[in-house]
């Protein structure tokens, strides 16, 4: 282990930010020492509630991670934020502007915040993101957001790394729920219908609804309550109070279909308390437990991979690939027969054996 | 080899369109047999120029796509075209919408179009355009066309497989050309600014030559000529020859920076034009040579990376990592340590040993 890696490891256990921030660095940029801090990280996982906010852009994602925070910040619980850009070349800067923090958060000693404006990141965004989240878990936050920028397949596998994921869509956000794919209804363990006072919004939230009943095989008549404004359960609360029961019955949960006015602060304290239920559904399930295994095995393949590359692809073997280029232009060989050849020469040495 | 994948490629090889078809599909969904058609295909490349067509969404990528098939078809040149939608799960509906395709080059004999709407693409989106681009190369058209549409760092990957690479921008793209990141400037081999009548389009090109010539150290007073309606050149055709004589030196190429009118067919040629110029100087330079090896050497690495994945993460590797969940969960072992282990243990399969 690399001395400076030890001093580090031992600042962040003082709990000190800088060196929070440091191995933050380190993980993001996957720089030397990377290896020692996630392994030192393992055994303290597990304390913080790791929270997805994902959507279009435009939906307010960014406004609702901050007032969320604000929430968690008033009930005592410190926040990590991970705010994940797959940047685009193109509108990169456009972007940007959206990520202005409110200075009440961006000064408050109990939250970090972390925006990875990461492009080609090395080890895979949805991998570093999780590695990152991992660096808050470790040093002690109780609520880790992870909230994704942009747009693309990258979101989704992000958001699939955090325990509780929350959609946010706005009623101008597509022509209708048609746009909505199969890994959105997928990963949304809540629905948020965002600028819930714009026209449209209603009709957004009844598609949403219908899609889950849909895709929960029910019919029209089945559709599942929302804990948004409802006048419906309003004037039933008793029916309301049932079908609370049936959504939080140990072995299942279907996704409610909130609303909220972020930019006047409407409705996110109704997601906050959603994101209990859920959690509470997900411990009492077991669901959690089952769903941190898996990741420790995929975290287990993804160290494989990692491992297979950082032993086998080096200068050496890229020369030795380079010196065949020859007969690769000629067509004598295609890259199959040298990858294979590749593999037969130096393929032990991914065991770990030295060269 | 599989029987099916023999017949397949016979009726390849005799340019069956619908054998074509199937080829593309069990590539682009790496599907049994994919190996063996690119294995098979390897020999045979190297015949089609591969053009890129990249830029933000609603520049007009799919218009000069379409005009530059016509533009080759009448020349009498094939083509085929791989349309890269890195869908978004937010907006994939909309996207789509831009790729409706003028029926004039869908119904023609000598082009074919594969859109794909990959979604976390098996192989990695760039890996499997370049095959789905190997098997139209190795079918026999003259010119591949790469259109990504949709914004992000696949998109830079994709462009990277071309052999010249068209960057589309237009007047709106952005509040100005600081939004064009680094990346961008690097892979551009040509620079469009289509919807050239609309305001904003003269800066707009001003602020791409400035910043090439920026990116050569030049002066201002240095800007790299562009090859669209330029009163400058007009009024100075012996400067413009001069210019145009630099541009085309066999050790350099300064990507023009040309106009267009996409929706009225205006500054297709020029396009057109361009491309061909820049193929020849990457053949004059050498450079498409070692474009091509090295891409031969970053197709092995891919193979081997895919290769070990095979061979080391199937169902048993995968099993075996889960009977030591407890462990981890426990924190008794890292993942860094059960992925050593199981290197230690199933790493020498990656030579291609049998179990």
């Amino acid at each position: 282990m690399l001395a400076p890696v030890e001093k580090l490891l031992k600042d962040f256990d003082a709990g000190t930010t800088f060196a929070l921030a440091r191995a933050v660095s380190i993980v993001e940029n996957q720089r030397p020492g990377v290896d020692d801090i996630l392994a030192s990280m393992h055994p303290r996982l597990g304390k913080a509630r790791r929270i997805g906010i994902t959507g279009p852009p435009g939906a307010g994602k960014s406004t609702i991670t901050n007032l969320l925070t604000r929430e968690f910040r008033n009930a005592g619980l410190t926040v990590g934020i991970v705010c994940v850009d797959p940047t685009s070349p193109f509108t990169g800067g456009a972007l940007l502007g959206d990520r202005v923090r409110m200075e009440s958060i961006a000064l408050d000693d109990g939250v970090f915040i972390r925006s990875m404006a990461t492009r080609g990141s090395l080890g895979g965004l949805a991998s570093t993101t999780r590695e990152v989240a991992d660096v808050l878990d470790g040093f002690g936050y109780d609520r880790v957001i992870i909230e994704t920028v942009g747009v693309g397949q990258s979101e989704l596998d992000v958001a699939r790394t955090a325990d509780s994921t929350v959609v946010v869509l706005v009623p101008e956000s597509g022509d209708s729920i048609q746009t909505l794919k199969a890994g959105v209804m997928e990963i949304a363990d809540i629905f948020v219908v965002n600028k819930a006072d714009r026209p449209g919004a209603d009709r957004l939230r009844n598609d949403v609804e219908l899609m889950l009943g849909l895709r929960r095989g029910a019919s029209y008549g089945n559709m599942p309550a929302h804990h948004g404004v409802d006048l419906k359960r309003a004037m039933n609360p008793a029916r309301a109070a049932r079908e609370d029961a049936k959504l939080e019955s140990p072995d299942k949960w279907t996704p409610p279909v909130l609303s909220s006015i972020a930019a006047k602060g409407e409705g996110i304290k109704e997601i906050a308390e959603s994101l209990d239920r859920h959690f509470g559904y997900l411990e009492r399930s077991g669901e959690l437990r089952q769903r941190r295994r898996e990741r420790m095995v995929e975290r287990v393949v993804e160290v494989v991979e990692k491992r297979m590359r950082q032993r086998i692809l080096d200068a050496d073997t890229v020369a030795w690939v380079k010196g065949r280029v020859d007969e690769l232009e000629s067509g004598s060989v295609t890259p199959y027969v040298v990858a294979d050849d590749l593999l037969k020469k130096f393929g032990h040495l991914v065991t770990g054996a030295t060269k």
